[in-house]
């Protein structure tokens, strides 16, 4: 365990509250601690895990009330002794008491520090920590459930496994180095290809995960296109403000509006701004615009939405051949959404029985069908087969898992090239040397000082 | 005790943070928040005061690794059966505990409900419930100062006091009356007066305390007027910055800005918005703009700035007998700044030897001297005698006392009219049961919910 100094921190969001809590923690935690108490002895004999009331002076003046409990080392957050006290939630009592307690001998903690303690002190392994930011930024279901399955330890039990397969690897390898004089050698590569090709997959299964993960993680991309005075507005509109409704029923649970998005099923949606498509209504020439094209392409989704009173089958068909010939849609999903079906009395049939792509038939400014649409994107999300299985989500992981593909393709080249083990085994460990920094066995200041910079202060 | 449902809600400030605390009150709190629980055999057996990990799942799925700890009835801040939960600061984790906990029969508890059921377990009264809301808003050292102060009892103490003299008048009152057929009256009615007289004085000085004490709460109104271009702005801006720059410098305390307060020595000062004066430098002739003098009016402090290196005693004289004559002074401080000294050689002798008005002599431009109005300003609020007495803060507590004294001078016409006892006694009760609805003792709910409605959720 390391022997650290004492920090301390306002650990509740900013601003006031009926309460609020400030963290200590570090060796001289409950010293410091003790100084600011009336009662400093009943503070110094509190047994761990125990919460009792404290008067806090200061010259003689009440400052406030508080609830104050003590963990003790090393059965604690941050592997250290840590002293959490609940205060009313003004500001001034909180600075007054992060004052005090600077002016007994701790400091500011910086942002992530109690986090980065828990890590150095083993704890926490990297990818946990890294979690611990991922899970109180995650504003949907599906960023939660990503954040807590890394938390639990998922991801570094695979990379684990993975790092002992290498190990493996590089096991049989070096035993081949052992009998090389014996002639084997040939016979035992064709085993190794084997399990380096196993690795690979596993390994670009990973990286493939991200884009996926990511995307869970920050919203899936939704862009809404089609000609002027379509009904685009209104039904972002709709879409949008069912969901607010939903989400600030609870007082104090009101997220801070992230501009344009939407929960559905617990999966986050983020609207992707089509400039001159979606907010300026321009004619259809704007699909020619080269920024038009590049917002559509960062879609995951299109939402492609024609008038259904005025729009005849084969110009659609022709507007979509258009825009299938300038955008890869391999990897997007395109939904048809038919608006202004209020102003029909039954819908085209050539429109009802064209099976070529999804469908939505709605009228946005009555509020019709909108649920289709819901649907229509939720069974998309789901047909990404969004398992347990566990998800590349770390911009971090994935720079490290796109070095150790780099690696695994040299080893496949020596192999090819019938390449002496021992200059195969380098990229190897290499590639030990890669896991070992996402779990943060291996490590340095700069990588920690990233990743521990991402975090509030107070955590 | 009463026997309330359970209700629950966030009590820390709105927002993502490292951590939030949820707190649960009422009958069924221990029974709910166990229902939450994977370990809800270890959380019911968990003794009070004791904190302790544990999970919450939904659907078998991990929502959150939370802190919890059981606080038992009636030694609470409510009286009630109590759980505090922390869990991490998401916006997601916060939503979905209170949501688990609405499923499993608690109810969101409504602004200052927790505080409430303080007051009507007896936990409480009433000026100390009040004081909560206070010392949470107080954002200085004095407005913290009297909330503390009022939170401990002292102002309730005092009004209990008052209380027992007027019952003390009272039985006096019916003791005379007892004896009236013996005509003892007139001899023990100057006594009565003498004591009417003691408790006169003590209610007035306390309903003179509220301007006072309201002041020092909200901040004490100044406004900086004169003529264009003698750097008003200029000054503004150094007495606002140096203040930003202390506050801001502890991360995670930033307060909500509160346009134009700023802070000396624990008192909170507010600039009043002196409209044509100070904002759009109109001439020296908007002091006879009437909006103009309503914002005067409205400061205690006034500080009169010139520029020295112009003005003439005589001209700055007849301005001053202008404002005088125009403005009550009587509660009023009057502050002389004379600005711009960096223009002269030295400061003109009919200025430094005038001892009719506090002056600065400053620089607000190369910020000279600008701690001599700073210490102006504090000289003139410790004249005020700002000590631990108690203070009227609170419009509902002086509504009250301006009734009490009506009845009190009611009682005085009735003695010098030498009205009958029993007129008289019905006085007395009537100022009895204003007190009584200061401390509490004599409520209804349409009080109740003005008072508890002030505050914040969660508390």
């Amino acid at each position: 365990m390391n022997n650290f100094d004492t920090i301390c921190s306002i650990s509740t969001p900013q601003g006031i509250g009926a309460l609020a809590m400030i963290r200590v923690s570090g060796k001289e935690a409950f010293e410091i601690v003790s100084k600011l108490f009336k009662d400093s002895k009943d503070f110094k004999a509190q047994p761990s895990h125990l919460v009792n009331r404290f008067d806090i002076y200061e010259d003689n003046a009440l400052i406030d009330q508080v609830m104050a409990v003590k963990f003790f080392a090393p059965k604690t957050y941050t592997g250290e002794d840590i002293v959490e006290i609940t205060c009313h939630g003004s500001h001034y009592i909180q600075q007054k008491i992060i004052e005090l307690l600077l002016q007994n001998g701790a400091r500011l903690a910086k942002a992530g520090e109690f986090s980065m303690r828990a890590f150095l002190n083993g704890k926490l392994d990297l990818p946990q920590a890294e979690a611990i930011v991922d899970l109180i930024d995650s504003q949907s279901e599906v960023a939660h459930k990503l954040a807590i399955n890394q938390l639990k330890g998922n991801f570094s039990a695979r990379i684990k496994a993975l790092r002992d397969q290498f190990v493996e690897l590089a096991a049989l390898m070096e035993l081949e180095l052992d009998f090389s004089e014996e002639d084997v050698e040939f016979a035992d590569r064709s085993r190794l290809n084997q399990l380096l090709h196993t690795l690979k997959e596993e390994v670009f299964q990973l990286t493939e995960s991200f884009k996926l993960g990511n995307v869970l993680k920050t919203g899936i991309p939704v862009a809404i296109i089609g000609k002027p005075n379509v009904g685009k507005s209104t039904l972002l509109n709709s879409l949008l403000k069912d969901d607010r409704a939903i989400v600030s029923h609870i007082p104090g649970t009101t997220r801070d509006t992230i501009e344009d998005n939407f929960t559905i099923n617990g999966t986050n949606f983020r609207f992707i701004d089509t400039a001159g498509i979606r907010l300026t209504d321009d004619e259809i020439e704007t699909f020619g615009i080269e920024r038009t094209f590049k917002a559509i392409d960062k879609a995951d989704i299109i939402l492609y939405m024609i008038d259904i009173s005025e729009a005849s089958l084969e110009e659609v068909e022709k507007e979509l051949l258009f825009l299938e010939n300038e955008i890869d849609f391999i990897r997007k999903k395109l939904i048809i959404v038919a608006n202004k079906i209020d102003q029909l009395n039954e819908l085209p049939k050539h429109f009802t029985e064209w099976n070529k792509y999804d469908i939505a038939f709605i009228s946005a400014k009555r509020n019709v069908n909108i649920d289709d649409i819901r649907e229509l994107l939720v069974k998309h999300i789901e047909q990404q087969k969004i398992t347990e299985t566990t998800l590349l989500t770390n911009i971090r992981h994935y720079d490290i898992m796109l070095k150790i593909e780099e690696e695994i393709n040299k080893i496949e080249t020596g192999f090819a090239q019938q390449l002496p083990t021992d200059l195969i085994v380098v990229h190897i460990n290499l590639i030990l040397n890669c896991l070992g920094q996402i779990t943060g066995e291996i490590t340095n200041e700069e990588v920690l000082g990233a990743v521990f910079s991402r975090f509030c202060i107070g955590k």
